[in-house]
């Protein structure tokens, strides 16, 4: 699969991980298993014993250490075997292979590459429910399609007239115009004003016309981080376009944070929260956006996954981009470039 | 797949299209969008965007034109992008596959050659709810299994006396004589001769011994039309066991259409109506012969399916050929011939 | 797959197999189809008919033949087909492959070599309801995983003290320590006392600890024959740890007869009895112990299914064997040395 190997991965929310409950997930084709400790440390190996290949999933945690519970091999958080029941000698191959893991914005993330270059720096800064300024709710989806798909669907917001003409209610007129597009040193960002709009139904609190600003980075390795608000009519035109101050908002500020996580060829896994500020919202408005955002991201399922069974039954699918591709054709060719460098370092490395 | 490409394929019962709603159906393996308009004509497209390749078939109706819902892009009933949201310049290359699409005796047939050479005058002749003589029934079941396989099936009656035992009620004595087979321009034609029975359970008024007349074409590309009646006793060896004439009926003329439909490889949607002829029954003999070939029809099911899989599970499948399989290899040989031309005539014009 | 074929496999419970209703199988990929007549006779024929390759299964019984259903051809019990509906001729070809089948100890067992070889001296002593000392209850269990995983998991206890820990509720201890391993003529023998515990959950009749017998052969194919007891505390020292005698048993003296069919290369049935001797148990006993069985072979099939799964998504799966493996390694050994032998024999017929 073609995805960045050094970056990292949303394996679950927070409160999905239960202590001593080892929990398996599969990135980037890879079964991992991750568990917290009674102490609260995070540990995840490689989802399968040495032994005869069973899941550690199904294993048992004893103290900081994993036992697999088909022959009883005991692992400890490195991925080394240190006890074999019935057995003295434990030879030097017993081990899988250990993933770095953190926890931060109410997300569990898993570094892909090597665990010992693994930099929290590069975690991308989502909001999550530690964040004293916004009222979240959350959500998961799992698609029957490839990562790479929700991505692009993520990077081509005129998708927002059509798809979601019935819930975000988004007008003809948004998919007529380009945003701002502006490279990151790891992902693309997303500008724009909508001047004299009315807003998107699931934040609208009045019929008053409105400029509205709407800005989100797409960052490796496919998290979506948004913040859009309202301001007095005129405020793009005096701000000449330029971004606004989240503080200089009137009304409807509000923050999403997202992420794709590619789990097998074809399947992948979505998060996603949002919520108002507490200056402008309350669990009320955030209540009413969960609803309309359960309904818009069903609306991308149906489409996405109906798009992976065409190209799954077409002999060589080939794209016709357009001009709202470009954050599309941006973001994949940085995925293409970073993807050449660690190749390259993996042959250096050979 | 080894099927004629020129040739009328039944996509749809007329009623079940409704107006401004686009259908999907795989058809050859083809994934095919149709819709009627408000106006009332009927299109057939590609169901796969050129852009990302959406389905067309989650696309909204625009007057005569089909937009596709995931970034709005807008198609002519030709297959022309006529529109691109955003984006001025349109390229010659945005076109999908146009298809010739006719609705006639209640069924959408689809043309799945060139669609400039699409002829109406190769549809088959069905008997549809249109038709004053006839009081109909209709269903139609979806195959796991090759639409060959069911074709076979209809190729071959002496089935009915084994698979149909229960419900048609065929005895013994069917399966030990032949029809008389007859060559088609394009199909096979059966007529028999059941002589002084009481006539199948379902269409039965009587326990008088009578003869009974059928007689069914199986046209290209696999579409059956038959129909059968009861006469007199010794009616048969007068006509010199030749055709008789419907109107000299004195029970039972009733008429099926039928169409076996190949959508994947090993997928098949089979359509069809029955009914008495209005002198000889009523909608309760109808609902009553719809009952029996409700049952009828899941026990071809069942055993058709059974022996896909048999198929699909032997190294080098085998036929063994039986004096009853000359329809079948009439007609396979005709199909045979037709796609050979076809192939011939496509390399020509390569 | 690497099976032996000179060898009986169980095809199904003697209850379940009706008179006159045909059974279906899949055995080492091989699609089977067993009757029993009115006259009580067992047959075995392969479960596909040379005409169009229907399954025999869905046909009918005629005295000690099978009709094929489809289009109506008789088979006699050598495979044979003596009638062809509507034809005189039948070719020397018409015939489907006969294997032998036997029916004992309340199995169905059928021979997957050349069927002139079976010899029923070579069906495992197991103990069906048909043996006047034991109370059985018996079920059977589909697993989507291949025969051998759920073989290797049979032939390796250690595995009882992890998977079990919360059925059969054995300890640590057990999985410390290695039985005694003997290698039969086709098969292995597994004995070990367990001194000074209060035994297994399921057939625990006291909380006073007593030395304990357990004893099993596993043969070939995939048939494990085991019976276990308790003794007076001190029995294990003072018979030098050498196998006790049945009749000195002073509690729960039990059977349990299980058998491996492998069916399609990833898939497999398991059948399996339990019970007390009529001298150490009755039948609420018997209920007793397969309420614990019939959780620990779930508990087994949550693990030999989901290692299947890992092992299915591994590019190269090896495993790393233990000192507990010698049981897995020496059977196997036996099979691969068994085939091999078949092997040579196939080749230097031909």
């Amino acid at each position: 699969m073609n995805y960045v190997r050094n970056a990292w991965y949303v394996a679950s929310w927070s409160q999905d991980l239960d202590t001593e409950k080892p929990f398996a997930i599969t990135i980037l084709g890879e079964r991992i298993v991750i568990w917290r400790t009674a102490e609260g440390s995070l540990h995840a190996l490689e989802d399968r014993c040495v032994h005869r290949l069973a899941p550690l999933s199904l294993g048992r945690c004893e103290g900081e250490r994993l036992r697999c519970m088909y022959h009883g091999l005991l692992f400890n958080p490195d991925g080394e075997v240190v006890e074999i029941p019935g057995q003295e000698l434990i030879p030097a191959t017993a081990r899988v292979k250990h993933y770095a893991v953190v926890e931060r914005h109410s997300w569990i993330w898993v570094w892909m590459g090597d665990a010992r270059a693994a930099d929290p720096a590069l975690i991308p800064p989502a909001v999550g429910f530690d964040h004293p300024d916004y009222v979240l709710g959350c959500g998961q989806l799992d698609y029957a399609a490839e990562a790479r798909l929700i991505n692009d669907n993520l990077l081509d917001f005129s998708h927002l007239t059509y798809v979601h003409a019935n819930s975000f209610g988004t007008g003809n007129d948004f998919a007529e115009r380009q945003p701002k597009i502006t490279m990151l040193a790891r992902g693309v960002r997303f500008e724009r004003w909508i001047r004299g709009g009315i807003g998107n139904a699931a934040i609208r609190v009045s019929e008053e016309p409105m400029d509205r600003w709407q800005s989100y980075d797409f960052l490796i390795p496919g998290v979506l981080l948004m913040w859009s608000a309202g301001y007095p009519l005129g405020t793009a035109e005096a701000l000449d376009y330029q971004q606004p101050r989240q503080e200089d908002a009137i009304t409807g500020l509000n923050f999403t944070s997202q992420a794709v996580t590619p789990m097998g060829e074809k399947t992948a896994r979505y998060f996603f929260s949002w919520g108002p500020h507490r200056r402008h919202g309350d669990e009320q408005m955030r209540d009413n956006m969960m609803k309309v955002a359960g309904q818009a991201f069903a609306e991308d399922k149906v489409m996405i996954e109906a798009q992976q069974r065409v190209i799954d039954e077409t002999a060589s699918p080939q794209i016709m981009p357009t001009s709202h591709d470009r954050g599309v054709t941006l973001f994949n060719g940085l995925v293409r470039k970073l993807v050449q460098t660690e190749n390259a370092g993996a042959r250096d490395a050979a």
